[in-house]
Order: C-alpha cells, then structure tokens, then sequence
C-alpha cells in the first residue's frame, strides 16, 4: 500500500486530473512507488485526494498511457513501469541507473519529504528554521539596492576569496565579536552549509571521524558522510557540549574535527556556557583536535548576549569559525563566512573557485552595504525583539496544551524549542498524521536517529495565528497517539 | 633553486619588506619553497623584488624570527621549516596536514599561478576568458536594480530547482534556441562549473570516464577528476569534435558521459557544424552515451548565430543542456542553468540544496528581470558588435606581429583564437618570461596537457591599448625563444 500525504490545489490553474497524474508520475520515478506497487482502489484515491472519481479516472488513464501502470484482473492497478525512459520514444540513456550511481548520497527521505511539503503554501512549518517572510527586510533591502552602483560592486568574477570590500566589512563585524582577523583570514561562501561542504572534501580524508553534540543540525546533512566521513555523536548537556570524554574519544577513535553550535545549538537552543567554552578550547588545544565553530546563530539572542566565541579566545588557530546572514538578514542572499588560519581559507578558497567561481557578487555587494551602512545592527535589533515576542507567545502556548504531555526549556535566542515528549512516539506516525492536517513537524530523529521523545520546534517561521492553532491541534494528535 | 614573479607593489601602504616577506611566508608554507629550499643570495633577490638590499636583509630577518628560514655557514639561507604550527605560540594542529588530506584537487599548479597574477592590476591578461569590465552592463543593472521589489523577489530560500519565474524566463528564452522545456526540467545553478560539479557528484560512480574533445576547457578544472572520474580526449577537427571513433571509444572504455562545447568551443572557437551536430547525436543515441552540451558561449555570434543546439534536435532525452549569464552578462552574478530530464534534474536539485541550498535569490531575481524586460537580448546585441570589433582588431595584430611565426582560425564567435605557434615551446619558459613583463597568457598546456605548440588568445578582456602592446611584446619573447 501507499501513503498519500497531498492533495492537489483547487487554486491552481493545472486540471486536477493532471495534477494527481504528475503527483503519482513523480512517485513512481523517483522510485517512492516502486515496481509492482497495488495503487488503491479509485474510491479509495478519490477520498485521499479529495476529487470525484472521474478526475481520478483520468489521472490513470494519463499513467496508462504513459506505460506506467496497469489494470490487472483481479490485482487491481498496480505499478509496471518505472523508468523515465519508458516515456521517451526511443531508448535513452538509463538515466535512472545514473541517478543511482552518484558518489553525493540523497538527502535522508524525511528531509526529502519535508522539503517537499515546504512547496505546499497551505502547510503550517512548525519547526522550519528560518525567518518567516513578514520578518525578513525587503524594504530596507530596496534601499539597499537603490544606492548608487560605486566601485565596490563589480559584475565580475569577484577574488578567490571574495570581496575584498566585504571580507573588509566582515572582518569590522567580527570585531564586535572579539574576534580579531584581517579579510586574509577569510572566505566568503555561499552560506554555511557550504563552509561545511568545502571543509569536507578540502580539509579531511574519506574515513576521518567528526565529533559533534548529539543531537545535532550535522545529522540532517549529509555534508560530510556524502565524503566518506564518519559523524559521532557526544553528549550534551545544559552548558553545551560534555567535555570530560572528548581526550579519550579523540585518541580511541582518532577524531579529525570538532563540530559545535556553540550558541542556541540547533536543534536544542542551548547556550554552551563561559566554563565550558574555556575547558572544550583547552582540551582541543591539548589533543590538538581542531574545532569547526558554527555560529550562525549567535546575533539572535533576547535579554542577554551570549558568551564570546570561541574563535575569540583561540590564540593557536585551534578553530574555523563560520558566521552566516541566513539566519539574520536574510537566507536567499547565500551570504556567509569561514575564518581561519591562512593555510587553510587559501586552500578552501581554491576548492571554493573550483566549485562555484565565488558568491554572487550582487548578494556581496548587498551584505557588504548592510554592514558598513549600521543598517544589519540596526535590523537585528528589531528581529531580536519580534523574535522574543514570538518566543514568549510560543512558550505560552505550549503551557497551555503541553503541559501534561511535554517539557521543554525556554531558549534565550535562536529559533528552536526543543520539545520532549513524555511518551516515547514513533517519528514517522506523527510525521505523516500531522503532514495530513497540513502539519509539518521536524522529528528529533532528523537531529538523533534514536531519538523518540522529541520535536524541534521553531517560532520564527509560522504566523502567530497559525502557531496558535498547529501547536494545539498538535497537541491533540499526540494525545490520541497513545 | 626557486623562481620568482612577483615584484611588491611600491603604491602600497605596507612596507615593502613586508610584502616581500609576506610573498616569502606564503611560498613556503604554501610548500611551493620546501624544507631545505636554498634561497637566491641578498643581491639576487634584490635584483629580482627591485628593492634594495637592506629591504630583503628586512624582510629575511622577519622570516627568521618566526623560525622559517636559518642561514647557515657555507650553505646560504635556508628554509628550516614549513609548518603554520611554527607561527603559533603552542602547537596547533597541523592544519598543513589537513590541507593535504583532503580529497578535492587542488588547481593545477600553472592555473593557480594565473589566479594569483591575475589579482595584480599591473598585468596584462592576454588569454582571460571574461568580458572585460568596461563591457559589463553596470549601468543597465543599475535600472533593473532600481524597479521596485515585486513578489518574485523573495529574501528567502528559493525552491530546490531555483525561482520558479527565473525557470519560466529561462524556459522562454531557450525557445529561441529550438528548445522546449518546461520550468521542471531546468535547475538553476551557480554558474556552468556548478552544474558539472553537480553531475559529477550526483550522476557518476568514481572510475566513470568521460570522453571531451581535445583540447578541452575540461582539462583547466578538476571537477570531474576530483571525483575520480577519468577524462578522456577525443580529437576535434574545424567542424568539431570526430565522431567516426566515439562508438568504439565507448565499448571499449565504458564511457560515461560526452562533454563538448558545441559553439565557439573553449579553447578552439570551433563551432560544430549542423551535419556534425546531426552525427554525433544520433551515435550517442545508439550507444546510449548521454550528452552534457556545454552553450555557455552560445549567444556570443557575430555575422550569424551557430546552429541551433543539440537539445534542441534531443527527443530522446540523451543531453544535458547547460547555459550561463557569465560570459554574456555578468561572471559576477553567478547565475546558469542544467536543463534534462526530470529525474536526473531532481537529483541535481536534490544535490544542490544540500550544497549550498540553492543561488542567490538576489541574482536569480537580477537575470529574471533582465530576461523578461527584454534587456537581455538588446544588450548581447551590443556585446556581439563590440566582441567583433575586438575580435577584427585582435586578428589585425595577428597578421602584423605573428604571420611569420604562427597560425590561427579566425573564430565566428565567443572569445577566443587558438593560436599555433610553428615552433614547439616549453609552456613553463614563455610562461614566466611573460609573466616576468607582466604579461599573463594562457598555454595551451592547460587544455591538453601534451600541447606544445598553442596558446589561447582572448579578444574580450584586456583593452585594445593593451592587446596592441602585449601581443608585439609577446610575439618578440616567441622570437626570441630559441
């Protein structure tokens, strides 16, 4: 049997027949519906999809006549075909063992799913990490742009590292960071996901082992293991990471990196404290186990800044610090930043000119204005706030329908509440009820595939209104998991 | 011994010995100057930085105090050490080592000189493959920066395959190229070296061979080859690449992929002729040996457009289709596209939001505007007239300065004369002595390793002043060569 998680859009100018056709083509290609798959009963699809039978009829006979599935007496309709190349009019390449050879691994298929749920605009995102298009500054950013074209923007390929004039601007910024570097110390990139990417196949061998908090973003990405690296998981705790194991583990398993979110950790919104910022650079310093410093977050607390870097403090290079504006200003800019000893940013910024010839130098010349206008200062300070409030109207909510079946601690910036569950669920049975009532829910096993207990919630996606009813009419539907 | 090319920058506001040492340190941790390197006497170097001595025994004891180099009796300065660990204060780890792990190769060595030289100002740049700055459309983009901000410009994330209306403005606009494609089969991506970056991790198994011509721009990257994929040179004539071997080559090597630029082919210029077009689809269709037709110079004829691309005339699927703004518009905005079929688009898409979760938006939302307004067409327009006019005086100085030593095609489009020099050269020795006048060109060594005869000329970058100068200049160092 099949699951069907969607239903087409009556809004949209595509017939509805032809919608189902594509949405069933689509899991057939991409192999969700594999060969000799029983599709339900037309009386069964018409209720899933919410159409009359006749539109479900046509949508069949759109797939029968692409040769893809079959009526059979007796077995029902059922899946016969599904290559692409069944479609095309003569044999082509066998595209399909192509998409299947490929060194990079798929994106695990609960984030193929939610990605794929994100396109749905009826769907309420209760754990999507980003700001929610109302927080995002289009109006400043007209303005932005309305500047006067100077010598800073330049249309063409921009330097191996990146602007100068920006890494100028960065290189400002981090000051107020404690972080003292020149622009030679650093690489523009195109967000921090592909910071990571090029540390993966620039810094490291198939094989090396990566430490990181457990749970972690690092297990929804496959950034690393698509290289042949090998992720670990250490605990976590209310300060951060635990550091007592990290000497013991880094000789037992000859650990090549260290990966930390030292502030509002995604998924937990943890702070790592001032004692264990200094003890985890001690240790590091004394096993020499580099540190990959993810710090995409840290512009977005609340009443209180957060600890320094630990980019701040480290005198022997020990760490490659990445700072982003996806998740302040604005994720579409694919604006971000690694900072590090020489050595290493001219090697990844080789691999980064291979790879892309350098950010977009329009996306550079925005970011850069940003910074040295006071207008990011100025911006962030107003999403702290809105963020608050959305934080405080979240945590609210929570005490009102969660209380009995949930704990959770109050993040002091960040995006995520890292909800726990007091009965242990099964991931995949509240994704998919949820996802039937246009609820899109971030599992914990994304974050740690054993975990049971938890959800990451996110309060800066989701309007208010629609925070208010998903959360309650989540609520609901783990009540009745049982 | 060690060569230099490099002389500091007087109009700099760091002291030259700094710049010396500085140039120094990166050599020698760079690992271009290793361990035991004897460095050129004082009086040398002073002759070679055009500085005085006192400047160079300066910058020598800055190098010694951070413990790099030593002098030792009887035997010069020598280097002693080579690590980044040195500079610290407590051992770090050994970054060297990391840089050296990883699994992407560097650039060769002869592409990152010309990386390096090409940030000097001062050079002249006699085969770069861009417009030059004076035919980038500043002032136009100004305009399409200045329309107000719409709902197709989302600060956000964009979807998988790239903005839905950039898809459709692209799908519009390769109708006039003969193709017909709908928005979900095109993936917009950074830049042409994207998308061969994506189907080399998304689409091959390491070992998987491609076939190219030869000369090819392939050979001047590592994309593939990072991968472990093998490239493999199939010859070109002046109607493009010879297909009477290709069903054999693939039997025999289990080819993977074809790769060709089919119109004003990088290095040659060649444009593959209609009747060639023809062939070579219908071989790779009978040996179901799939395509990635590279058309990034496509738009960029003169007297008359080229044929009409392969996919358009592709009704098998077998062709992936790859097109640019970076060489007509601006390299700065990093905006291309893959255009297949669905399955392999979406495992591409797949590929890239795990990358770099998708291109600029502010970019994607720039060549939209500029596609759509129809700006895009008026200006090539204007970039095909004056390419020409570049093209005419560059072929000019040819018959002035090289008709006695060299011959050439005179291309139809794109940028580039592959120029064939009657005498053999030594790429290295006319590279550095050219670089030694500060003049940068490209040897043909870097499309085909084995090449001894070629060098490829640009007519799109450097000023007409400069190509009159550089190409005289040139033309009396191959005299002089011997």
């Amino acid at each position: 049997m099949v699951d069907i998680n969607w239903i087409p859009q009556r809004a949209s100018s595509i017939p509805l027949h032809l919608q189902i056709y594509q949405y069933i083509k689509n899991k057939i290609l991409n192999g969700d519906w594999s060969l000799g798959t029983t599709l339900p009963p037309q009386r069964t699809l018409a209720k899933q999809f919410q159409v009359n039978r006749s539109t479900i009829v046509a949508a069949l006979d759109e797939l029968a006549a692409d040769g893809l599935i079959e009526a059979r007496v007796g077995r029902g309709t059922i899946v016969v075909n599904n290559t692409w190349s069944l479609l095309a009019s003569s044999p082509p390449p066998d595209w399909i063992s192509y998409v299947r050879s490929g060194i990079h691994a798929p994106n695990m298929s609960l984030v193929q799913e939610i990605n794929r749920a994100e396109a749905n605009p009826a769907i309420i995102r209760l754990g999507t990490g980003e700001l929610s298009q109302e927080l995002l500054p289009n109006k400043m950013m007209e303005n932005v742009l309305q500047l006067k074209i100077n010598e800073t923007l330049s249309l063409g390929y921009s330097e191996p590292k990146g602007s100068l004039s920006l890494r100028k601007a960065v290189s400002e910024h981090l000051k107020t960071k404690g972080i003292n570097v020149s622009p030679e110390s650093i690489l523009i990139v195109s967000g921090a996901i592909q910071a990571l990417q090029l540390i993966s196949v620039g810094l490291l061998k198939p094989g090396a082992v990566i430490f990181h908090e457990t749970p972690s973003y690092l297990n929804s990405v496959h950034v690393f293991q698509s290289a042949g690296m090998r992720l670990f998981g250490v605990p976590l705790d209310g300060e951060g990471i635990m550091t007592h194991s990290i000497g013991r583990l880094k000789r037992q398993h000859n650990g090549a990196l260290l990966y930390t979110i030292s502030s509002f950790h995604n998924p937990t919104g943890t702070v790592m404290s001032e004692e264990r910022r200094a003890h985890l650079l001690e240790i590091c310093k004394k096993e020499a186990l580099p540190i990959i410093e993810d710090d995409v977050y840290g512009d977005l607390w609340f009443d209180n800044p957060p600890p320094m870097p630990l980019k701040s403090k480290d005198s022997q290079g020990n760490v490659l610090y990445i700072g982003s504006v996806s998740k302040s200003l604005s994720p579409g800019l694919r604006i971000g930043w690694i900072v590090g000893p020489e050595p290493v940013i001219d090697r990844l910024a080789d691999i980064k000119m291979q790879t892309d010839y350098g950010s977009s130098s329009l996306s550079q010349y925005a970011v850069e204005q940003w910074l040295k206008s006071g207008m990011y200062d100025e911006y962030v300070q107003e999403i702290r706030d809105k963020l608050w409030d959305r934080r405080d109207f979240t945590i609210q909510l929570l005490e009102k329908y969660f209380a009995d079946i949930a704990t959770w601690t109050i993040p002091k910036g960040g995006f995520y509440i890292w909800l726990r569950l007091k009965q242990s669920i099964t991931t995949r049975v509240l994704f998919e009820k949820s996802l039937r009532e246009n609820l899109l829910i971030n599992p914990g096993s994304i974050y740690d595939p054993t975990d049971q207990h938890h959800l990451r919630l996110s309060y800066s996606y989701a309007s208010l209104l629609d925070l208010k009813y998903g959360l309650k009419r989540l609520s609901e539907l783990i009540r009745n998991l049982k």
